[in-house]
């Protein structure tokens, strides 16, 4: 696979605690930092709005995957919006585009994301996100890892996509 | 919602044990004994090909939703089959058809459709399927259930399905 | 690719003059008549709804592919109704199910559907529809007709399939 | 709708003869000279690679939406790769996303992506392409222009977007 561009894709809820939300924007500006691109879903809530919000400050490229068919409802922190008018449905999109999956705090959709990921084998990183033991075996892998601050999930991404 | 179809979405894995495989059969032709319509991904493979031929036999009406763009994997047992070309993003597509998940032992793929399931609020059994403790808060919404027979299953959707 | 289902897509306006509705209604029914399963678009208005109560009312199997995520639009005539929750990105899976298309008369929906039908190598039957001179190549490749009767279409679905 | 950015989609075949991707490759000069986005179809082929290479080298930013689930035919000049794994229904997402279309002559998918543009009412400018008159109707409802050069097209692009 061509590597001009790195595309690091950041899942979480549309709506989070206050300590994950500074955490997606510590994240953001980490990724921004590194001259990677951050790619989530778009909206402007919740990981996705705090993520956005931390690469774009950072002078970073962000993309975001919109569920809607409008502009309604995109981040002020995205500067590409892709609309796909097709829900949920676009979560395939996301983890297709990216080469690494960070899983911030969320619910179903970011599950799915996870799950998605993993089937395609494209690697995830769960960051303060409790998947229960679900996706195990795919830490065995290589594919699934768990790291606990920003720090770590940037090292780990170094390291994964590298290899890949 | 209309109720004139009650459509029942079963998924699992591509590949699956014997015994899986059986009660997979089994429910296929409880489905289609009941008169309900059985959706699932069309594959002639693991559970999707088990749960079509049960209700096939039984003389049942059975939908694949393909991920391909074409036939050539298309179960014998599916009578419609529709071709998305969507790869994986046609999961998206089962939840939001089917009235009610039946999720019988598999990996991603399914963890996702029932991650899209619950999100759209759509129900969902777990026929002997262990899904850690992630979905649990949704059990509490009467969303999740767990069940450990074809008969038990099919006396949940009959129940579930009227009040929907 | 297996035949056991014959599956043919009629295409056309959500919105239609009173001739061309009594003439997706009869192609309808000619379509039941002849045991093949018509698909369509599925919504309750125009051509999606006259050509599927044809088909219904003389029993046969009617099969929509809505645009939408919820089923308030489904036409009465519609057995069942796949929800896709894509908008207008469902037009693709409509051309990949169908094994060949009638177009009534429509708009850009349905221009959009004649192209990706054709591009997909798809036999396209233009039935009264004036689709200007823009797809005249694919008429001498034998993947578009003009016909001007429901009898004529009948007549040109049973070459087409028979050889595809 | 916000105008941070402004996102020009530039569709045409994915063959194409020398003048033709000269044009688009002078095109995509001048929507990255505007600072304009270049989004289209992504693959390293025809007007796709040829509008992105234009962009590309004048320092713009090429966002590509490719049918494909994988990195194999994306072009150089794509900055910004989009994989959906979802073939011609990503056609959709292209005109969903742009602010207008240039559609530069191709065959069946650019003419599915005009169609979906203007049902969507995106406007659309045909360059060089002859359409037919099928989307005559269009033409007066201010949706859809013709334009002979680059100049052309990057003047009615300035005047359309800013009243959108």
């Amino acid at each position: 696979m061509k590597m001009k561009s790195v595309i690091i894709g950041v899942m979480g809820g549309g709506s989070a605690g206050a300590e994950d939300l500074e955490n997606a924007r510590e994240l953001g500006r980490g990724i921004a930092k590194q001259g990677w691109i951050l790619l989530n879903g778009g909206r402007n809530s919740g990981i996705m709005d705090a993520s956005a919000q931390g690469a774009f400050e950072e002078g970073g490229m962000t993309v975001g995957i919109l569920p809607d068919d409008h502009a309604d409802r995109v981040s002020d922190y995205i500067r590409i919006p892709v609309l796909t008018g097709m829900g949920s449905a676009r979560n395939a999109i996301n983890v297709l585009s990216a080469h690494i999956i960070v899983a911030c705090p969320g619910g179903c959709g970011t599950v799915s994301e996870i799950a998605l990921a993993l089937k395609s084998r494209c690697p995830v990183i769960l960051f303060r996100f409790d998947a229960g033991n679900i996706f195990d075996s795919y830490a065995q892998h290589g594919l699934l890892f768990r790291e606990e601050s920003v720090d770590a999930v940037l090292e780990r991404i170094r390291k994964t996509v590298s290899v890949v």
